[in-house]
């Protein structure tokens, strides 16, 4: 090979490097929750807010709720149902006091990440939600996932068992 | 024009009106922030989370801040300064406790939007920063924006006059 096309190739190789290196971090893929099979979805952390929203002690987190473009334009479009295909992300850190500005609170260490994904068919008998909640990129337990869509159907079987609304 | 071309011309209209229905919602170009000449930018709604917070009363706000692609690669890369062409925007809404999950806390009626945009010419007496707040959708008055950049400079001039830090 000619040190000018091994300089080319350095070249390509460092360009790509650099983009990569811009991207989202990252992301291996997720073992999937029990009793549902939802994974992580892939570059979740670059979707659109839906909202965010805090939770009071003990939990004291803060929170927010990210969607895929599914979900965002049925949120935008009132479509309901959410249509097959729609997932939602919901990202929590705890609720720390602003180091910088004192009236303020920010995300202190990372928590959960929970995920919602719409398939009427494979999740016929959950209002077609399947669930995942992962701590460290990993889901919890059968137990903890065995409760998810009891509380969605008990508070908000009416907006499509979904919790958030958009916050425009 | 024969009915054909009528129907095919309103089928044209029907689906480009269906794609945009689908889309961030229409916004009409904001008027510019006095001092710094900063508008609201186009399809902000939809960029990326860079954290979400909250503001204590009196203003008792929930609010987030999402930055558009060079502002997330700076963030993820550790890159200061921010390069040119980063812009930031920080929404806010009153803080509202949930109807449906009452440990919860949500948003309620947007407040403001702020906007923070890098242009180290054009804004070289204030950081590199221009900003804007705005009022559904208008600009708030010079004394306002008089007081945007003495308070970054005061407490996070060491971070590239940004408080917010990015939330994985």
């Amino acid at each position: 090979m000619s040190p000018s096309s091994m300089l080319a190739i350095a070249g390509a190789v460092a360009i790509v490097a650099g983009l990569c290196w811009a991207c989202a971090p990252p992301q291996a893929p997720s073992a999937a929750s029990p009793i549902y099979g939802v994974t992580l979805p892939k570059g979740y952390r670059d979707w659109t807010l839906v909202a965010p929203a805090q939770e009071a002690p003990p939990l004291d987190e803060l929170r927010a709720v990210v969607g895929n473009r599914k979900a965002l334009d049925a949120y935008r479009a009132g479509t309901r149902p959410f249509p097959d295909g729609t997932v939602l992300v919901k990202l929590a850190w705890k609720h720390t006091p602003s180091p910088d500005f004192p009236p303020a609170s920010i995300p202190g260490a990372a928590t959960t990440v929970q995920v919602m994904v719409k398939d009427s068919r494979r999740y016929a008998s959950t209002g077609g939600w399947g669930f995942g909640r992962f701590v460290d990129g990993k889901p919890v337990d059968k137990a903890q996932h065995e409760t998810c869509f009891a509380c969605h159907a008990g508070r908000v079987a009416d907006r499509d068992y979904i919790f958030t609304r958009y916050a425009p």
